[in-house]
């Protein structure tokens, strides 16, 4: 057998160029997966049903410029490509390899790649830890990173890149370049994606299937994408969440450069039961996933079509300078139905009522409306419309333009498409504008066709608020300067060393006088508490304390104390004490014989006031997170809570406490002071640090945490606090 | 000038015969109005431009079949028909008279129709209430229904009536008939529905613009419409409601046979202010509007776009069998995404997993699911697809059908069209089912195809789960028996002596002796209460009552109690009693030194319980409401509150107290028992019908009701009551 040995491709020479070029940038890992110089396709094939004649055809049908070697044991030609029976007698560098022979081949394939020198391996076939075959998996990648070789799937339907011009996918072909990238969890999904995109004439710079996530996952594919100047917003199709944390500080870097929009099914219980029998993987608590997502400045859209409709407006449009849109319309209901669009989606409408006189009265028919939304009623022409959308668009006061269109009796419909597209050409670059032309077949066509030209024309009004509501949230979350977590001084060491002592004693839980310690750690302010050994010493600590006291048992054998008649409270005197200190006793040795008893604390009865809960645990997907609620039955009955992914600073402590829906509580209500909301986020703060230094922690509660009025503090009353018993630490 | 008299029309005799015929319907002031012989249009005319002359293009071409006579002073012909000059050159009946002429030619154009014995005028002309010329407007109708007239509009753009092929409008013509009748309070938008409708292929029975609703209001075309056979689903736009209470009324009755859908604009803040500055009338507290919307049984749509799609489902669909739903996919990710709609839409899935096995194991691919969601996988065939649904079919207990379709590498578009039509076939009149492609232009094509022929299928899988969720919602409310308004004794004439003996005194409020009385003629249960006139007294009735008491001022001068420093609680001996007595007086007087104290009110204090707060109140919309909630903060920061139009029956007050989002705390939680919720109800109902019958009482509420354990009962402690003064009786 001969071989014919190639030199570099021009597409190789460019690259390199582009490499040591202006943009200085440095190659990271996973550059080569997007930017291969040469794709070699193993298990390419003649027969056109198979996936491997479909990769290569679509890898030469989207004018990749770079080497393709078809490889295929029985050799011969495709599509005028020379198969090569085997890597080793390609002569050039092979940068990707595309597996698509069967599961048991794919070891053996590896290695040959590892030969040769491969960087990135795209695995596509499937039979690995998605049908339970995880050992096969591990070894695979295991045996690529020993040798330099990184590993994208398996389990996918392959990677498009613009930058190269690369359709590595069995998709239906057709991907028009362009400025967003997705990544997709689902092939099936991604693969219909394809031909939706095409359809909407919505340009990708990337797409990539990221099955079983062997290797490559989200993170690392955002890292690249944070820098592609081809791409503006990156659309992310998430099943389940594997490595949470990183997730979490990646998406929050890639989001001050990129619009990150992310679609994650499960939200609904059954919908999470679904999830994990499909994908295998745990979905976790839709609550945590939508405030984490928040926390990292990531839109969350809940159909692919809304995901969509966002990344094509986002892509193409620039961001306000202001937050205050302006409305302008033909028809009064259809303007009022854009402003209950506006609160839903967030979008303030401007409301300067001189200046909305000054702009508008001159451009409009009598019985027309300069207030916004701004109606120049069906007697509309399209001059007044030009005029007035022209008139926003001088207004610096003005920072977005919501243009609405109802087909009247006097509509002509081309002039209409011209004029929209004019206008949409003044505002480019200077001012976001959305469109919604509302009427018959012929707006219908006008709307279609301006789409496919990039124009962002909705028929109906809430899509088109849906966009710019999205845009407003993305470019709120790029306002706000990062905050990089605060520097808390707390003494892990001495956390550790109650820890160890409680588990010497096999607990997974403090004791109360624990927990009390590791609260004073954190700084947390608790009611004096005395541990009283007998009736006589709890007599003496209740005046040494000052009435009204509470009354506890201490008991290791005791958690719930509760339930097992262990607590008294609002203890005025000494008989009080007296009596309860007997009723405990008596309680608690009906409730469990055996209970061993070593006294009561008797605790300061802490004065009224807004009763909060504050936790954090280990959580499965997003690793240390914080939490936080109003206290009882607003947590249990409203679920009225909201999550971090921690550590966090003061600022985000605090949006946290503003997502409650009972946050206007903490204002002050009904003539009420304001709480003390300050205390309450340095508490978050400094349990956000802990949570996150002390990973045997899996779970404190401190509830109720009591907030008084503003500058008088916060109490905790109660901390409980679980940890990883011996054994378990990771 | 010469006249040509003509007989009746066919049409004219046809409807006669329809009249007297099978269907034994008893003609409606209304029925002339959708069913004219024969139609005038005062203010035809012959220049294209004009309103007169597109209505009378309009009814042409639409293909009315009754007598068309177009009326202009000028005389003339128009489209092959003779204009006549005035009214009484006719020789036929005129039924319908469409005015087009200026606002002050109304008024004697109306006076000719008068003459003429015209049964409906349909007043195109605007310039009336709506721009503050109600006088004229009034004159007109007054006139009008003095002379037996009935009139429509003024301010509107027409009607349409598929019965008799009329369209009367000047919009863009091309309405295709059907079983959808859309009644428009927005003229702008309702013309831009005839170009949606027609663009959608939504064929429509009857399209009305009610315009001012000077005579012909929602009410009276729903009426009519409850016993059209053409028409099976009714779409309301509306901006205000005014006579809201006959508005209750009517719906409640026509969704017993019909579908209703509702979009009403104005659902925010500032969308109701746009609202009523855009129609002058003011819209009311939406939360109230939708619950009342809910209790009538009507489906609330946000968008024009969802209530198209929901209209048009719900007039091909036959009605479920029952709840469970099947969703068939061919992809695990939209499954799942579909599964999360169906938690939101109120769309429960069949969940038999043994059945499931059995119906779906052997009709599908290997590595495919038969759980529900049912995935074929990528994997399968159309023919597996079709096995699938059929399965689904011949399985009485799965109710309805969601079959899902992702583009695949496997796809063949055509075959796919054809076994959807085929399906739809199968299913029609026995089952619900909705179809979702998703992909690229292919299958766009199909699903556009496939619409234009009313086959429901769509994009995107929410579009398609909300049309199905609306259907159940109108199912749930069809399978709910009626609940006529119970029968309560309430002694309104006790009451009534009540609040006149207040207004002797120049009083808008009850004191508390005087509401107590209100309460016992309600059969409320509240604390036991002594007016004691001094501190003599004062202890006596403490004593009597029994400790701890409630002690509170008594002055028609002093309504807010607690700030006036009028209120003590939890005295628990005489000494407080005497303490506090001293203390409230001190207070009364320096908080307003003329008020005249007539004592204090003694009063039980009442054991703790769940504090709920029930009101009714006469709303400016609907009239007598009721409402209930959680006591404190959920009403006022967590707007946690539910609404009803009085009066209501027990099954509709529990439906009002489950409305709440706080109801699990009223099943009890932690352990706790259930409260008394039938206690609740049978206030609720007997307030209902108080609000109800006692049309002066402006305001109740009992604030706190406390709740006590399942058949404890349920404790008033205060009960405020507004009344209107003299001269404000209605």
């Amino acid at each position: 057998m001969s071989f014919e040995c190639y030199s570099n491709s021009r597409l190789g020479d460019a690259m390199q160029t582009k490499v040591s070029g202006n943009t200085m940038k440095t190659r990271t890992d996973v550059d080569y997966l997007f930017e291969p110089r040469s794709v070699a396709v193993i298990g390419a094939s003649q027969n056109k049903a198979k996936i491997g004649y479909r990769i290569v055809e679509n890898i030469i049908s989207c004018g990749y410029k770079g080497e393709i070697y078809p490889v295929n044991l029985k050799g011969g030609e495709l599509l005028g490509n020379k198969i090569y029976p085997d890597l080793s007698q390609i002569c050039g560098e092979v940068d990707l390899a595309v597996i698509t022979i069967p599961a048991k081949l794919v070891f053996p394939a590896v290695k040959e790649c590892a030969e040769k020198g491969v960087k990135h391996l795209v695995i596509i076939t499937s039979g690995f830890s998605e049908v339970g075959h995880s050992e096969e998996e591990k070894r695979i990648v295991r045996y690529a990173r020993e040798h330099g070789m990184r590993v994208l799937g398996p389990n996918i339907f392959g990677i498009y890149s613009s930058a190269v011009s690369l359709d590595a996918t069995f998709g239906p072909g057709g991907i028009l370049p362009g400025h967003v990238a997705i990544i997709t969890q689902s092939g099936a999904l991604g693969i219909a994606m394809i031909g939706k995109t095409a359809a909407e004439s919505l340009g990708l710079s990337v797409l990539v299937s990221v099955g079983n996530k062997s290797d490559i996952d989200e993170s690392d594919l955002l890292e690249y994408l944070a820098h592609d100047e081809a791409t503006q917003v990156i659309v992310l199709y998430i099943e389940g969440v594997k490595d949470g944390e990183r997730l979490v500080d990646t998406l929050t870097k890639v989001t001050r450069d990129k619009h990150v929009i992310v679609i994650k099914s499960g939200r609904s219980k059954r919908g999470a039961v679904a999830a994990a029998s499909h994908t295998g993987s745990l979905a976790g608590a839709d609550e945590i996933f939508d405030s984490v997502m928040r926390q990292c400045g990531v839109l969350r859209a809940e159909s692919v079509q809304d995901a969509f409709d966002w990344a094509r407006f986002l892509a193409d449009s620039p961001l306000p300078k202001g937050k205050e849109a302006v409305i302008i319309t033909n028809g009064g209901g259809i303007g009022v139905m854009t402003t209950d669009a506006c609160e839903k989606y967030g979008v303030d409408l401007y409301n300067d009522q001189k200046t909305l006189k000054e702009t508008f009265s001159g451009v409009m028919p009598d019985f027309g409306s300069w207030k916004n939304p701004v109606d120049l009623t069906g007697q509309a022409t399209v001059r007044d419309y030009e005029h007035a959308i022209e008139a926003a668009l001088a207004n610096d006061e003005m920072h977005a333009t919501l243009a609405l269109y109802c087909e009247t009796a006097l509509f002509d419909g081309e002039e209409l498409g011209r004029l929209l597209k004019r206008e949409y050409t003044l505002y480019q670059g200077k001012k976001p504008i959305v469109f919604s032309l509302f009427g018959g077949e012929k707006l219908a066509v006008i709307t279609s066709e301006l789409r496919k030209e990039g124009i962002p024309v909705f028929s109906d009004v809430y899509d088109a608020v849906s966009c710019l509501g999205a845009l407003y949230r993305s470019w709120r979350n790029l306002s706000t300067p990062v905050e990089s977590a605060e520097k808390v001084e707390i003494d892990t060491g001495a956390v550790q060393t109650i820890l160890d002592r409680a588990r010497s004693e096999k607990r997974g839980f403090l004791l109360a006088d624990e927990a009390q310690k590791v609260a004073k750690i954190l700084g947390l302010s608790m009611p004096q508490s005395i541990i009283a050994r007998n009736l006589g010493e709890a007599v003496q600590a209740a005046a040494k304390i000052g009435y009204p006291v509470v009354m506890k048992v201490v008991s290791k054998d005791i958690i719930h104390k509760s339930d097992a008649g262990g607590v008294a409270i609002d203890l005025v005197n000494e008989e009080e004490v007296v009596d309860a200190y007997q009723a405990i006793m008596r309680s608690c040795r009906s409730y469990r014989r055996d209970a061993v008893v070593q006294g009561v604390e008797v605790v300061e009865m802490v004065r009224p006031g807004v009763e909060t809960i504050l936790g954090a645990r280990q959580d499965g997907s997003f690793g240390p997170i914080v939490m936080f609620g109003l206290g009882g039955i607003y947590v249990e009955v409203m679920k009225d809570v909201a999550f971090r992914a921690a550590p966090i600073g003061r600022k985000e402590a605090h949006a946290m406490v503003a997502d409650i829906r009972s946050y206007p509580l903490l204002l002050g209500v009904r003539g009420e002071k304001r709480k003390d909301i300050d205390g309450i986020v340095g508490v978050a703060v400094r349990l956000s640090n802990l949570i996150h230094r002390c990973r045997d922690i899996t779970d404190i509660e401190i509830n109720p945490l009591v907030v008084y009025n503003h500058e008088d503090g916060v109490k905790a009353v109660d901390v409980r606090i679980l940890f990883k018993e011996e054994g378990e630490v990771r």
